[in-house]
């Protein structure tokens, strides 16, 4: 696991006509302040990244799907320096990630259908504030 | 309209590899403070409702499917007083609703696969705050 990533397992709560789906409290472990909360689709086996926020901390969760989300830690002096974790999230492995500033973070949608994720981030998005980088920059085996 | 509702057109960014869905920034109008956020799913033409909130208010958009949302006023002394307000919310008309409290709301899936919603509350979901009745306690007519 990289040093300061957090996993929390959500509830999927089961409701007459349409579950209801827990994603974040703003006294749940990760939650810092609200910047903005959007979606992002991801088409099945494309892959967005690598990037990379410098102030930043993501809340990401899955409701539709299955995506894949791979982290790579490049943070001088960190206990985790120079990995990669991976984790797939969906409707069985139901969790919130919270992903600190200066990671790097790419992520591919794994059903033959759309997949979504939502995240909450505690600044507005700036696009100054992240960087980007191909895919290919970090040595990934993304078919495996 | 129904007095106080606020309803915001949403961004739909076209990305390569899957859309990023505007939702809310914490400079939006309707945006008050950061309680809770979490999905609402619903089956093709179940209703939920009707709810209302003594305190918390609601800011829903609909990402995924199609749902009809209707709205009820019974505040003493509104200029909407005993009125209903009904819109459609989807792909194509991708917007966010801000109901405030005191509002009754009930929501209808419209897509013959699951439809979502996204809600952001302003409190942490507590039962005791919010009221139910029965589908048929108001005279709206769902079939039409």
């Amino acid at each position: 696991m990289i040093h300061d990533v957090l996993i929390n397992k959500l509830n999927r709560i089961d409701v007459l006509g349409g579950d209801v789906l827990q994603f974040l409290k703003n006294d749940d472990i990760g939650y810092k302040k609200f910047g903005e909360i959007y979606c992002s689709c991801i088409d099945y086996n494309f892959i967005k990244g690598w990037k990379k926020h410098r102030l930043v901390t993501l809340n990401i969760s899955v409701p539709v799907g299955k995506i894949k989300f791979v982290i790579f830690d490049e943070r001088a002096g960190s206990i985790s320096f120079g990995k990669f974790h991976e984790i797939i999230l969906d409707k069985n492995n139901f969790c919130r990630i919270t992903i600190p500033p200066l990671l790097w973070v790419a992520f591919q949608g794994l059903e033959q259908t759309s997949s979504m994720l939502l995240n909450l981030i505690d600044y507005k998005h700036n696009q100054k504030e992240a960087e980007n980088c191909d895919i290919n920059t970090f040595s990934y085996n993304w078919s495996k």
